[in-house]
């Protein structure tokens, strides 16, 4: 028995469904009612998913998607770092294809002197998870106790681990029920299911990267910017530092899209390398998570050169039972596409690829199904590039040769090569930041 | 194995509310699916309702609900009154307070050689069902078998019985569903679960009394004239002779409100006398069915004073193991509201009557519960009577008098007494007609 147990005939969820389908408002001890009933069960799944569809079309005030947001935080545990005496600063991102930005970017902050928690997720459907990622790594462990995770933020300063059970479970139930149900882009859900747990997990600021474009959840640029915007408040009104970056999601980010040849790839901007967006965003992030941390002028690059963040990733990955020297999975079989003749490559669709990745193994169908490390596509050239005819395009890694054929059905029509010599005119990776 | 059956995995339930969400049109084959494999429980509950929320609020094409429709009838048996060699008629109130309008009319309809199936349900909430009025009479069965419910149509020319579980199955569990979802007002989902078994039930014509007003289903009138459309249409598409009556149901129907009483008020009218409401749409509901069976220019108010309904009840009645001569049941206590003062009864809210009548135990909470056919109320003044003070406006009964305080704050308010010589203009019953 929680502080927060209300009276479970106090309302009735049916009452509460017909307010917000016609366009009413719930009050705040409806909604506290609304997400403890729905916790214990007493409320049914059915009941709830008519209700998320109604506030998918008919919206919700900011005071419900805070008091929602409050409702899910109480629902659970809450965690509080402030025995560390350091700053805490996270970063949450709202998913992509080839984004493996956490894993040089918590190194390269925690260089700094900021403890950063990052409490994620795994993947579900074609955006990848960064505990997946990181598991390629022999011996890596995403499960800490909560000692464990202490320890680590105070030796190492940074570490990304499972965020536990007991936070937010009202979120976690409603959400699974989302995914099935065609209620997943509803901002107000989206907001408060992200937040809560940010909240609950205690962090004293927090940098959100808010993705939009065709591999983004929130494929407009004005619900993403909307949904940013929501988000901002709803941490500052919780008394965390916020602040979004509103980043372009239509392109996969960097050149590998898996687990292993991710991992790798973010190995490559720790020693100082890597793919040019990459780098531009792992640094973008950083500066912001900095400066929300205090640190307004810390030169992330050249923590980047002088090995300062190589060597917090090394020794956070041995903190989690993880060798950073050991041989990464590499696939048995590949299939590479090449250029059919010269020009220039003009799209290359982020969606699409990330379903093709997914389909050879690297992402679940599944909660409980198994991610193949080994599998995903590695491109060989990004928008802009000039290529030769026969010069590779992006290969494709599996250990089962037979899934080739749904992943190559997947990146058909997904990539444009245009006749040598035309303009290419590539979008800002970053196009605004809210706060 | 019905010839309906598709294949499971041939669409995906969440495209289908996505497609609905987004507002767009769901394909024949898409909607063939969703009812046989919802039907099947391949689609979940969780799934339809965050759907049914989604029709509610963005609707669904005339081609849809058709659709809908006919996937509800293919969800289930058919059945066929052909080789009864009478042309069959059947009529559907959308369900009101006092609404006990099928007792005389079925009769009433069959004294004139055509044949009347109505095929019945229970009451749920404020509205009483047209079974739990009939099992008032000792021995009356509502469960027949098929080869009873032909033989009484063929030699009564009328029977009321409960619909088989096998018509339309999938609109049973539907129905359940949006009860507790807050989704039973969508009007595609009302016409489409109506008119499925109406159409199962193979009648060949039909008339609907559309119900608007406080103690309507769809109180509001442009809603109801809605709904009614959508339903000739539904009919006749199918190749059923439809039209619909739209009929006020802001006052309680008749005097009587429950179970018992409502026989005793219908045997009233039977016997040529009875409330003046019930007298005229009984009427004009028996003028309609005969119209569409072809016999428009039937005398009914003659069939009522000559005896031959009131002996075609009685031959029904019996057929079904009731005695037309049995005393009905009786309450133990009953509780008399008198006029507090001279004056005129300028209104009688039915949806508070009906409310109160359903406290004392005339009506159920859940479908599994029993009713009380000797409790409701009886009024005895309608709105329009000028009456003394110390007159009795209504008598509540029922077999425990501790009922009667919930049954008292239902109706506080409900009613209004105006001065002595206030004009009163009564709204018209039956306020439009449509084919």
């Amino acid at each position: 028995m929680t502080a927060s147990e209300t009276v479970l005939e106090a309302f009735d969820a049916v009452d509460l469904i017909r307010t917000k389908r016609d366009r009413g408002e719930l009050s705040t001890d409806e909604i506290k009612w609304l997400v403890d009933a729905y916790t214990r069960e007493y409320v049914g799944n059915e009941q709830m998913a008519a209700l998320a569809m109604a506030i998918l079309l008919n919206g919700m005030t900011r005071r419900e998607i805070r008091d929602l947001t409050l409702a899910m935080i109480a629902s659970g545990e809450t965690m509080d770092f402030s025995t560390l005496g350091k700053t805490t600063v996270d970063k949450h991102s709202t998913g992509g294809v080839g984004d493996k930005i956490t894993l040089p970017l918590m190194p390269l902050v925690a260089s700094f002197g900021v403890a950063v928690p990052q409490l994620s997720g795994r993947g579900l459907g074609h955006t990848g998870g960064t505990l997946d990622k990181l598991e390629s790594i022999p011996g890596w462990r995403a499960d800490l106790s909560n000692d464990e995770m202490f320890s680590i933020l105070r030796d190492v300063g940074g570490v990304i681990c499972a965020a536990g059970a007991g936070l937010a479970p009202a979120d976690k139930r409603l959400y699974a029920l989302r995914d099935i149900t065609g209620t997943v882009e509803a901002i107000p859900l989206i907001a408060s299911s992200i937040m809560s747990k940010k909240i609950a997990e205690g962090t004293s600021a927090l940098v959100l990267d808010v993705k939009f474009g065709s591999g983004a959840f929130m494929q407009d640029y004005a619900k993403a910017e909307e949904l940013a915007r929501t988000m901002v408040s709803l941490g500052q009104d919780a008394g965390v530092r916020t602040s979004a970056l509103l980043t372009n999601m239509s392109v996969p980010l960097g050149l590998a899209i898996g687990n292993a040849n991710e991992v790798r790839e973010s190995v490559e901007v720790l020693a100082g390398g890597g793919p040019a967006d990459i780098v531009e965003l792992t640094g973008a992030l950083a500066r912001e998570m900095l400066t929300l941390a205090g640190q307004p002028d810390a030169d992330v690059e050249e923590a980047l050169r002088d090995g300062r963040a190589m060597d917090t990733w090394r020794r956070s990955i041995a903190a989690q039972g993880g060798d950073p020297d050991a041989a990464l999975p590499v696939a048995r079989e590949t299939h590479t596409v090449t250029a059919p003749a010269d020009g220039v490559l003009v799209r290359q669709d982020a969606l699409p690829f990330g379903i093709a990745a997914w389909r050879l193994g690297a992402g679940r169908a599944r909660a409980q199904d198994p991610v193949l490390h080994a599998s995903g596509v590695d491109l060989h050239a990004k928008p802009g590039d000039v290529v030769r005819a026969g010069q590779p395009l992006f290969t494709l890694s599996a250990d089962d040769a037979g899934k080739f054929t749904r992943a190559l059905e997947a990146v058909e029509g997904a990539w444009e090569l245009a006749a040598p010599g035309t303009p290419f005119e590539p979008e800002p990776l970053v196009r605004a930041r809210i706060e």
